[in-house]
């Protein structure tokens, strides 16, 4: 299928009437100097949904957001790195609603419609005082162009920061999307987190929003292991404000699907740009399984490769050990046929029926030897695929996660 | 309770009436001039049972000696290092079976009398005429004190041989139960295999022994992760020849419970063994949850913690990082409330109620340091547990692995 949607400059702020910027309060140790706040305001009502880590131990922001997101209109997402409040306790809870009082008494807003997310250290109490004393010059300083400002406030162990917008035209209006997101990697002792923040100047309904939204993430977010560790403040927020005077998006009309194809394009953009930036990383792979018997076969399946940390290790060493993605399928619990197993790197067949191909070992080296390459698996029971982006383990991984 | 058992020397060849030895063919590789087929012979019937990889990529050895173990009568086990006839289609079955030929009719046994293991690289066939070339001066230098001989012969990564044996007496009568096994470690390309070889002179049915094996089994080696990688190949084997002359252990007997607690140690010892001597590994913990509300879920919690590589970066670094523990309990999909988890490192407190316990930071990395220490988690909502012997994750774990 040929884009539906261009890109675009702005991210968050990209689309009509979404204002962002950033504060600094001084909570993020490992950089004390750089913006820790961030702050994405709506004027305009809005309809918002999200998706959440399935972690059973989950941050008070998480959990405070999950119930705020129940109302018709919310207004205003704060964020901060530096501090994950997780594991805090009930104390925490309250820290992450006074985070959202700080927002909605000086926007005149109801508490509940603020959402609140928070990244970094696990088990320290958030600084609370520093928040609230910032919020306050922050609110009156978001602009039509802060995005990028907001995106650089979330950052933690990220190198860059992470943003990108797309238009699309539906019925004659000009409809955009806008998003900006922080990085799985971990490289502080306890930090953790994914975050991501989407808006949209579509006219469309909280449950519309709220499918669309996580068929998004289910085909971007859901694909992407670094160390196969899921956090406990993995957040995805989604705003619409309707002012593109599109005509309503209907589930299952042609303009929803085109929609949908450009909010896959921007969760899809991010998700892959925190792959990439993942720290120790150096090679991205794609692992796409094909003739699953299943969609859970095929997803085991990818799954099990992308987590082996023996098939991860080899990639790094520029290393085709196909031997060890043979004994990762073998053990997803995925229903394969040993006798029907074929492996390609990139278009290079390395197994063909289960065992070794005629493909020369140098020329397979040369395809993991690139910085980013596709495992394409094969497994002849059905028509189910599954892809997952994933990346080498390296030393550097190592070495930047073993702590203080 | 109290040992029931005394270690003694010997291996497998403690046993009244076992013989063990190995020879030098030249498929070890890495070693070439290290000896690299181990038999282990019987000349007294023998009942057997065993347990095989639940890889569903299974080697071909595995499939010969699934389909062998059937037989009543077993009488010899032989086991080659340096390639691991895996992946290796029609062939690679016609191979295991000869390689049961060259034994069996040098003994004047039937083909289906043997049982045939091999551990090293994974897709290249196995040059079986040198095998057969070789097991006709192996068959008569079988010795009553082969044991060690046949325990470096199997050895691929392990930098030790491993063998235990252990003596208990049941109604006057002295019984014996001997293993070897070699390690987990996974360093040469293609490298995998855990393989245990059990004897005992015990008099006992086949399906009591194999009760007692599946049982002593889940609790060692189903217990223990390196890198969470099940291989192809991985075996255990166990025959007994009734020589001691004790009455016919019955399962649900006191005779019983002390033979299985015997054998329970002689496996864990084993399993200890090749976590110890996992290549690049410079922490053995154990990580025991208690508290849970099934069996199930205290399973999942410990083993989520154990293949962690956030959890195992910290411990290499010596860092006591209990917020990436909290994060591996959520994810583990066990039933928890994060608000009763406690959290040990050794006796020490270092999450109470799901938040950070008043131990001093200092006191945790002493405890973090040691070459061996124990996590224990309680989750306070049942009684079931789950202990799991696993590594930390370094950096030359890494390194070992990366390939050629």
């Amino acid at each position: 299928m040929s884009p539906v949607y261009s890109e675009i400059p702005g991210g968050v702020t990209a689309p009509e009437g979404f204002f962002a910027g950033s504060a600094y309060c001084g909570i993020k140790a490992s950089n004390p100097d750089r913006p820790d706040v961030a702050l994405i305001v709506s004027p305009q009502p809005t309809v918002a949904a999200g998706t959440f880590t399935t972690n059973r131990v989950k941050a008070a922001p998480v959990r405070v957001s999950a119930a705020h997101l129940r109302n018709a209109d919310i207004r205003a997402i704060v964020a901060n790195a530096g501090n994950a409040n997780a594991c805090t306790g009930v104390a925490g809870i309250e820290t992450a609603k006074r985070m959202t009082r700080a927002v909605s008494s000086k926007m005149g807003l109801k508490e509940r419609q603020v959402l609140v997310c928070s990244t970094g250290r696990i088990g320290v109490p958030l600084p609370i005082e520093k928040i609230e004393g910032t919020i306050g010059q922050l609110v009156p300083n978001v602009t039509r162009v802060g995005s990028k400002a907001a995106a650089e406030a979330i950052m933690t162990s990220d190198t860059f920061p992470k943003e990108i917008a797309v238009e699309i035209q539906l019925g004659g209006k000009t409809v955009r999307i806008g998003g900006i997101a922080k990085g799985a990697g971990m490289i502080d002792p306890n930090m953790a987190t994914m975050l991501c923040f989407v808006t949209t100047d579509a006219l469309i309904e909280k449950a519309e929003l709220q499918q669309a939204l996580s068929v998004s993430v289910e085909h971007s977010f859901n694909r992407i292991t670094i160390d196969g560790d899921m956090s406990t403040n993995d957040t995805v927020l989604m705003l619409a404000n309707g002012l593109a005077g599109n005509e309503m998006l209907r589930a299952g009309t042609p303009d929803f699907e085109v929609f949908q194809r450009a909010l896959d394009h921007v969760t899809l953009s991010l998700a892959r740009m925190i792959v990439e930036d993942g720290e120790g990383v150096t090679k991205f792979v794609e692992v796409c399984v094909n003739g699953a018997a299943s969609f859970s076969d095929a997803r085991r399946t990818s799954e099990a490769i992308a987590k082996s940390c023996l098939v991860k290790c080899a990639w790094f060493g520029g290393d085709p050990n196909w031997g060890r993605i043979m004994d990762a399928i073998g053990y997803s619990g995925a229903k394969v046929r040993e006798e029907l197993i074929d492996i390609y790197y990139d278009g290079l067949i390395a197994v063909k029926g289960g065992m070794a191909s005629a493909t020369p070992f140098e020329k397979l080296q040369q395809a993991v030897a690139q910085k980013r390459f596709r495992v394409t698996v094969d497994l002849h029971l059905g028509t189910a695929e599954y892809i997952v982006f994933t990346t080498d383990l390296s030393t550097d991984y190592v070495r930047l996660n073993m702590g203080e």
